[in-house]
């Protein structure tokens, strides 16, 4: 039984999954959304021409190829837009310094709180 | 039976498979193979730098990836040392001007008759 969420997390799930999301809010959440995955997406490419200016053997261009399959795969899995499970994609950015909490006011005080919580507190899932 | 090789195809790949190689015809083999090899990382380093170098937007970005891993399933797949295999990535990498026939001087008769005739007369397998 030890593998199961606890009952805390189980209610936490349902209730994120059951939120309603407002046009205005929907806005917000887009917003900071993209503007998480810009900032990943430019970090990507800066990094990307940094290892091809510096390639001098075949090793350093698999090198790259790798690097670059790794990030395409991590932003496809991290930043899923399902509002089922937006909160818990916000409070994985949030953990890993791509977004503050402050990106997200104008949510319900409810999505807001939940977000805090989590983000002082546990990690939802691993993306 | 029309998908089945010519008589004289199949007797051209068993007459290549059982062919003996001196240690000097390993020598010129290994040196004309890594010299096109090299070649070939050569160019794509090259263009790798120049693709990274253009980078805009994140199509770009994994516009380079899919170049990057086309380019190593290419180089995998094209690059067998083999000797039961080899003449024939010989003629491949000739017919590709990636050689030239007077790179393999010092191989048998035999053998560079069997090139030469490949190299003018048919494509041995898809590379």
């Amino acid at each position: 039984m030890a593998s199961l969420p606890r009952p805390e997390a189980q209610n936490s799930y349902t209730m994120i999954r059951a939120m309603k999301w407002s046009c205005a809010e929907k806005v917000i959440a887009r917003k900071a959304f993209e503007h998480a995955l810009q900032q990943d997406l430019k970090a990507i490419i800066r990094q990307a021409k940094k290892m091809a200016a510096r390639i001098e053997q075949p090793s350093d261009l698999w090198n790259l190829e790798r690097y670059l399959t790794e990030r395409r795969k991590e932003i496809d899995r991290q930043y899923d837009y399902r509002y089922s499970v937006l909160l818990n994609v916000f409070v994985d950015l949030i953990q890993k310094g791509r977004l503050r909490e402050q990106d997200l006011q104008g949510l319900s005080e409810e999505k807001l709180r939940h977000i805090h919580h989590m983000a002082q507190s546990w990690r939802p899932f691993e993306l």
